[in-house]
């Protein structure tokens, strides 16, 4: 089975130029000038840039969370994540206390199986370290491909680690060639802080964001990278949304450790004014960390800008306005936290980053696609357009115009956090190892046919392991 | 006019895979797995890298230097290069106050142009600012192609430009999409740390070092990118070579100033000490900034890391020890500064950074040609192998081992400064344009048939002009 | 009765001069030159200083630790503090969880109170923070003048509280004006390395420093300045031991937050390098935080020159070698911490600090006595030499030369950190509000006469509370 | 000849207490509760502070700018500085290129000598270094006690020296025991923006601001403090004014560096937007470096508390708005530049600084008067209430309310820079060397009475000579 990919312009995190590009059987066979072949199919891309297909590492699909489950699933969040340009998530997969990984694991694998449209693979939480985990962690690495584990900083009594189990999670990631992810907030400043506001009687939405100010997400945020350095391992910080973390993230780097920083589309184009919006409309708004003062968007572009952050994530978790964000009417903690943002996380990132010139396209492809492939272990299979490669193709138009909304995106959620904001550029046609899930503007795929994603080991293309991706 | 590379591995700044590439009247006309073209030559390179040619954006072949000149020319110099790796360099076009700067290109136009076996450009020295100059300078930019331009903030009643000569052309490389490049050390500082040395009869070559401390680069950097930063301009900063100046990068690039800095081999590998050797030895290794402290070494190869640091050049400027070093016998300040590293560069980083895990591949193919491209408006022509890109290709054994030293290398000068120092990886091939300069360790090439290269404007690779390429 | 020293030169944190000092009832009563009065006695002072007595804010008297108790009491170590020229302590009383925090108080009077010969004061150990010691808290400042309350982010499961108990104990201690201190270690990090390092089979007291390296203290004391800052409160960092942390102190207080730092003697002039004595002496040297490698010194120093570290405690925890440190043997945490400092701090800092020409002879003051009697609602009956304030007052030969040894000191316990230091100048008399504890380099005190100060609230010497004392 | 100032509250740099002062032949003889001593005159001061007279490091007194002259002389202007407490100034002597220092001195002698009504000193401007100048130095350090020598970083072919100039100045006073000032602002950068408003019509007075912004200074904070290091130097930074400027002290000084700050009255409570006032009154607030945006105001205080600034000037520098200012209309580099803060500054800086509890009243004389003292060779003959020193005192009513106006202030210029500023605290008398100047808020004094001051060398103080004043 061949397809020939015609006219369009090839961009990847390096390069850009014109040329045809084949495919057989699902991979890249070859990427030329005037490619005579014999092909099932001839695609023209005429005008069109030719991005590898983006990676979301951050997706919560079809999770509980408070009583409530996210409204997207794996059938409806891959779906929208192929029409917005996304060929791969790697979604969080929840553990428990006392119940052994592996189950946690099946758990997951049977909300996805039959339902992505895309493929996925899972990052691991982990909550405790203990003799049973330390044992299972080397097994599921080898065997279920998982190469990332997250720990929490916060939420105090729900998944909230100590500081022994970070240092520890990040002593078996060195060793076995796993990447720590953390969720940086400083969990117990944040309980007290919430304690406090309800007692006073504070229960908007805004309220959510004040008990979580940036200083708590700075400190957390340099406690982690600072505990790396003395473990010599790697770290990944997920949802970075304020200076505070950026500044900590950076001046770790400069002193050598492996620190790498994510933030969200949310954090660049939204701020904390959002939360007061009237009629409980904030509660669409509540993020954790929360959205920030509007000052640290310019910070946060300027670190994806000169390197200090690397990655985009959508941070994707959706729930309804009616009827789960509302449960946190009369009390900002009952607010299902996040928000539905996996459909718009790629396009909206080419209109703010590359239309307004604050990131070259080249950037643009590294932070929503090929440094996640290599931070998560997925390159050179995904996060590129190179011969060898799978055929995750993204035929983009950089002149169509679109207008955000909850009225035409293709996520189960009844509101967008982008509601109105008009964009340049849009995914036109998306092919996931060489098929069309979005063709023409249409879905075409089918759920199931997404594939589970093992992935390798941190660190493992290249001789020198760790210290390398940067 | 075709040939076919087969079964090499491809690397570029962001990709590594194995595939044939097919090249097409000196252009990459398709890179693929099984190619079937018919060619006239087909070069088998299995087990062998296919890196994108060197770029060297740091050169002074043929350059007068206190009476003396410098022992590489065009020919010699560019011989030596291709030896190396490198299939381009930009080299400097010193100028003279008072005179038009159209007469100094024409001079350097003379010295390279029946002599240069692999492609080169020119930057031009700005020495004062005024109506003539700035007259000059946007036709140079036009006509010339020349889109760089160098400041002198040493070299005292010499070179020295003064914070407004360096200011305005700044706001002039702004306005006409042009990069600045300093050379920044204190030099009224220096000129007084040198004649106190000299009056207290201190006129060994260590004495070269110690009168130009880390300090006064770091200052001069740190004052070259602050007025950058308010000129909301652009700067490259030639030869960094020191933790002192690595810093100033740092915190002006997270400001969003847009700096950039070169180091070269010479200050990852040798180190002050060297300047303490007997018998006059010590000149081999007198280069402006001096070599530093050991430590400063780490310093600079985690700044690569992470980038802070972007390039690498050689800052060749080869002098023989015999009959020119000596020169400074008794007076240090009369050692012609600079040596020969043009041929080493590339195969000397690869071995250090790649094979030691100091870098990536990716971030060595970067470092030593992609990165340079573009800042200097070279790319996708060079930098890269991509389709359409000059076939400027080097087939690398990564298995090679050699000693480098003065009896084997092709520069035109009796000494090396790395003398006995084991690399591992080599060129094997080198092409130009798909033409071999270098085959199977020979040179092939002929002098006269490296063209000239008109450059583009800083920024005009994207939309997004100038703040774009960090 | 009437006192009166005559031909001294007093010497305050601002001055400097010749005058006599007349002391009526255990008070200063007037300065002048040649005061013409009916005394009791005089006292002929030519030749010497007049300091203000040193106030330790550090020490462990009679303290229970690990099954062992320390070797000094409230009797033998003040009177080894009064040869020193110490005349104020505040001594850490120790709590127990669930226990209410009066019977500690209570515990500690009935160890103090027919021993001290000196005046003395509490902190009081927090280790939880609930309902009742919320409401305990306000009693003790308001009736037992305790106004400083110690947080240990160190000792896991032993001393450690949580940033919650530290947070809240920061907002309890802003609420009603006192000062917390911390130990600053992050403890679960250490508790995993000490772990490891025992299965290891590494026992020896080097390994004490080599489980609690600088970046656990310097992020610990990160986080306790941001936790402060956020807070809006203030804190004290008690004995700063290397670079690591006196950049987050530093930081901190750049941005305006109310953050002290103390350092001790021992981090000063001695050097992790003490660890590593043969025949199992380095026990003598395990203190926690661990001594440092020796170029931390230079930048405590510095420090202290600077403003950046405030105060220089003793942290006076005396064990024997024989019998005590000895439990140690063969396992390195069963080394009792701490050692014998209590009776050197003065002289040993004046002669390092001033006659070495790193500090001022005001700052030696403000450092070893005057801010310490600030921070600590001491000021102004201690901590200096002035009009209505306690007659405190060291009489110091600046040119007598001693050795320290165990041999000679006063302190009960089998060995000193510093035997065979040579220090220039010493204290010739010390008087407690006007009498004589040393004369002539002989106690001529008494036990009991020492009185238990009740300290004013944090602030309390001026309007502007709590901004101003740094 | 004795007076005795009773019921006073004594307050120094360290000290407060309640006291008699009993002066004797204009020097403090004695301090002490309830003196009995037969005296020529007894002065109630009950209800207020004695503070040391204030010490003002930075007055143009009778100085020629630009065809013009300060409208305050040693009379007017001394007479001024008394009713506003302060007793003593250090003036700045101008020099000429290429006539002897000496002569300057000499002309500053004539200026001042009949005039002044309290003690004077003079700095020495040092606009290029020969042998000539070089031999001139040691001598007037020696023979007239000027130990403090300014360089200008600014003023283009006016005043700006270069780096070598600074450089080799900060190497002379090294040696010889001086302190070398610093006006630090990048000249050639100021010049070329001036340059550039006037060629565009930009010539109101706002646009004195934005030609020099805040970069400008900090660059050059940072290249002399950077300057001072490397040659193991002081330097003291005049009017600081800005953030920028500050972070450049505070990173010196935790290097070790020996760089001190000063800063303006102006710069604590004004703001950039004052020069934008309407009918040209922006152009009584033409300062340089400029008034700044507010934000920094914060900066600066906080700077003053944490000790990152040490001192308060005044800069005082008076030019009447009509006659003088107003040549400025249409050309704003024709505005004088200066303003008239002599009287203010003392009162000013009690009450914004600590009746708003920004800082507490100890630090409030430190910086007004103690640290001045110390840095510039005059302590403990100013600066300080102690036996021995000049009875310098300010008996001062810290309830006392007043409004700044130009109609009620005493120095010769037509407005007022703080007009309507309600300020709490005033000084009633004032007392130089034990003589009334100002007695119950009017002038008793007589010009010529004010003695001109030969100054100590830098570090003379104490035994370790040039590093302890910090």
């Amino acid at each position: 089975m061949k397809k020939l990919i015609k006219n369009g312009t090839v961009v990847t995190a390096t390069d850009q130029y014109e040329a045809d590009v084949l495919i057989e059987d699902g991979i890249i066979a070859a990427i030329g000038r005037n490619l005579k072949e014999n092909v099932d199919e001839i695609i023209d891309a005429k005008g069109a840039y030719l991005f590898p297909g983006g990676i979301d590492p951050h997706t919560h699909l079809d999770m509980p969370f408070g009583g409530s489950v996210t409204s997207d699933d794996f059938e409806t969040g891959t779906i929208a994540a192929a029409y917005g340009g996304t060929t791969t998530v790697i979604d969080f997969c929840l553990t428990d206390k006392g119940v052994p990984l592996k189950n946690s694991i099946q758990t997951w694998h049977e909300k996805s199986k039959d339902k992505a449209v895309i493929d996925y693979g899972f990052h691991l939480m982990i909550s405790e370290v203990n003799e049973n985990v330390l044992n299972e962690i080397p097994k599921i690495i080898e065997e279920d491909g998982i190469t990332s584990f997250k720990v929490f900083m916060a939420y105090k009594n729900v998944f909230q680690a100590d500081d022994g189990t970070l240092f520890r999670t990040l002593l078996t990631a060195k060793e076995h060639g796993a990447l720590v992810m953390v969720h940086a907030e400083n969990g117990d400043v944040i309980d007290y802080l919430v304690d406090k506001a309800l007692k006073e009687g504070n229960t908007d939405p805004i309220y959510h964001a004040l008990t979580r100010p940036p200083e708590v997400e700075g400190e957390a945020t340099g406690r982690a990278a600072q505990l790396t350095g003395l473990a010599d391992s790697q770290v990944y910080v997920v949802h970075v949304s304020c200076a505070a973390a950026v500044e900590k993230i950076a001046e770790a780097r400069q002193k050598g450790y492996q620190v790498w920083g994510e933030t969200c589309p949310q954090y660049l184009v939204l701020d904390q004014s959002y939360l007061e919006k009237p009629n409980f409309e904030g509660a669409k708004y509540v993020w954790s960390p929360p959205l920030r003062e509007k000052w640290n968007q310019e910070v946060l572009w300027n670190a994806l800008k000169n390197g200090q952050l690397q990655t985009l994530g959508s941070d994707q978790c959706s729930f309804n306005f009616n009827g789960q964000k509302e449960l946190g009417r009369g009390d900002f903690t009952k607010i299902p936290n996040g928000g539905p943002i996996i459909e718009d996380r790629f396009s909206l990132f080419y209109s703010e980053g590359v239309e307004k010139g604050r990131i070259s396209i080249n950037q643009f492809v590294d932070i929503v696609s090929t440094r996640i492939a290599k931070l998560f272990g997925l390159f050179p299979q995904k996060g590129t357009i190179a011969v060898g490669s799978d055929a995750d193709i993204v035929i983009f138009d950089p002149n169509a115009e679109r207008t955000i909304s909850a009225e035409t995106h293709h996520m189960n959620v009844d509101y967008s956090a982008f509601e109105g904001m008009k964009i340049t550029g849009e995914p036109i046609s998306v092919l996931s190892r060489g098929e069309f899930v979005i063709r023409e503007k249409q879905f075409v795929g089918k759920p199931g046919t997404g594939k589970y994603l093992k992935r390798k080991r941190f660190g493992s293309n290249t001789k020198a392991t760790e210290k390398v991706f940067q």
